[in-house]
């Protein structure tokens, strides 16, 4: 998978290209909003396509459990099943079975795990993540790897790495040997490894880009570390990654996060927050997170942003959106994840046109310099 | 308040007409979506108008409590708080007192009850009633009554009647000396009480319309008494109400009793039922209501009524659909709601056009010859 149009920033590693699947162009830097259970929670498609969202990420562990692959493949795959017709990233399962725990064998071949819903149990391995990613029909496929857990000492890390690396190759093997079911093509992505150690990340970048996948992801980050040792590992790797091809961290993050993962050279980011904050009544503004709920929002007839161009903010008064939630109202789960995804497409494209512009530097400065991390806590 | 274009059925008292309102024009029978807390339950005001729905129903009893009436005031009335353009109806409040329990005292003066929310003590009275309707602003005020319990003797409805006509005189009084707030009109609504005898009920309608209402609504049905009380008193009632103004069912209800009470002469209808339904998984077609969380759809990968124009069933199948029910996904209210609201206007458009068309008793056969009140729980 190669990338197209690549511009590139002078002062940092940011860079915006386009990347071309079977259902659809997406510009870089791209947010992905997460749609686990085959739904991006509380949004339609429709609701996808207006807030600007260019790809949307499936869950392969939820999908395998529930609805199960015999639906999913007698529906004619997950873009059919969702009525999403845009490109579609599907993860490997292999991060769920370790985070949301309930393993019971991990070996050489790959894990056996019981099922968070009803105790039933299921095996992965990475021939079984293909097949599954296979039936889900996802435009980018994940190898299946193993998230080595933090912290972890420099030998289990090792450890983890190397065994990650051969089910990658597995991975690679048997997607390469076994065709897709739908008509239209799938990408595999390879995962970067190691831990927090700056020389087990470089050998793993090198190892899997001498494998030759589609595009590399870069997992096992937003695990627990520091932010530094987060930015610092991006750093080293996407130094070695090819340039020609896309680079994903996955699981990324906070607004400031995917600023500075820009400026490292990252073109992909996936994370459930803008919805799970919304679900909360935590929502997103260039000056930093707003807690909606809170009892100096009863009376503020304004939109949370007068500048946003969402259906929230164009529509509705904080105060609404503070009574719906008093209320347990279900529309603002759908009105706060609306704006949230909208803001963080907005901050994407921003990057996108400070890029273009040869701004990004500034672009960068004027975001730090504005925005308020902990914001939410504080006073308007 | 006059209706306009009316139109007669030959056959049966079903009429179709206009009426106007500052927020817009209503073609009549209409079906009122139920707003109770500012919020018609999932659906945003883009998806009530996607819907066909032409006015909806603001609940006084829950408004007062949260967000209380200094909100509403502050954010220039319900239509502005909610963000709805078009016309809206609330009721007194009354209804709520009693049938939520809770309530302290009733006397002449009106009734003190505590709050289900935070058991903080509220007054309701006709005077009280009007002047939150007016804060409220809705385009059709609804007369202060007690809606009388079911069963009751002839002497206890006869005493509640009573009670009810100096509340509604009270009411009309006081609301005709106090002006709207916010430069639109609104029009007031008597209600006629009775139980179910049908000499009190043309005992009340006669008292209410020599009062001289905008419009005249029949309560205290629906209640738990037979349908063919339900549909005697409305015919009885009917007959008396002056033909050249609105009349409303309260309450009421199912699809069946829609079309019942559409040839009995009503124009306007309410109901939590297909909202409430549709967050409990059944939805209506013109086959009778589906349960799609039934094990039987799930590889159902068709829509719920092929030949639906609605959001839902142009895009999702009943095996996606009851997927989401057993996965709890937020969204799958909101694509429950849009079907069953989009059906509820189907059928009051389908019974406008056949009145029009001079068809109605036609309409009313097709309708009964397929629609099974009892599939939800029967076979495919």
């Amino acid at each position: 998978m190669q990338i197209r149009s690549l511009q590139t920033c002078a002062t940092t590693k940011a860079r915006s290209a386009e990347l071309q699947t079977d259902h659809g162009t997406i510009q870089t830097p791209v947010f992905m909003p997460v749609g686990t259970a085959g739904s991006v929670k509380s949004l339609s498609p429709d609701d996808l396509i207006d807030t600007g969202s260019q790809i949307i990420l499936g869950n392969t562990y939820h999908l395998l459990l529930r609805p199960g692959m015999e639906i999913i493949r007698s529906a004619g795959g997950l873009h059919k099943f969702m009525s999403w017709q845009g490109p579609l990233l599907t993860d490997s399962g292999g991060y769920q079975v370790f985070s949301l725990g309930r393993m019971n064998k991990i070996s050489e071949v790959g894990v056996v795990f019981q099922s968070v819903l009803d105790g039933s149990r299921h095996s992965l391995s990475p021939e079984i993540s293909m097949d599954i990613q296979r039936t889900l029909g996802s435009d980018i496929v994940m190898a299946f790897d193993e998230c080595t857990a933090y912290p972890a000492t420099r030998e289990v890390a090792q450890i983890s790495m190397e065994l990650t690396h051969r089910w990658e190759e597995r991975s690679l093997h048997y997607f390469r040997s076994n065709p897709p079911h739908y008509g239209h093509d799938q990408q595999l992505f390879g995962i970067v490894q190691g831990s927090v150690y700056p020389e087990l990340r470089k050998l793993s970048a090198r190892v899997l880009t001498d494998l030759g996948f589609d595009g590399y992801a870069i997992g096992g980050l937003s695990v627990g570390e520091p932010k530094e040792d987060m930015y610092a590992m991006t750093d080293v790797v996407t130094d070695i990654l090819p340039p020609e091809q896309p680079r994903y961290l996955m699981g990324v993050g906070k607004p400031e996060d995917l600023v500075q993962a820009v400026a490292l050279g990252i073109d992909m980011f996936d994370c459930v927050l803008p919805t799970r904050n919304a679900r909360h009544g935590i929502m997103f503004t260039w000056d930093g997170p707003v807690s909606v709920k809170a009892a100096r929002e009863k009376d503020v007839h304004e939109p949370l942003d007068a500048d946003c161009e969402c259906y929230t903010c164009q529509n509705f008064s904080r105060a609404y959106l503070r009574h719906l939630f008093k209320a347990n109202e279900l529309l603002v789960y759908r009105l706060a994840s609306l704006h949230n995804i909208h803001f963080y497409h907005s901050l994407m494209s921003g990057m996108r046109t400070a890029i273009q512009a040869g701004d990004f530097p500034q672009f960068q400065n004027d975001f730090f310099n504005r925005y308020d991390v902990k914001r939410a806590g504080g006073q308007r």
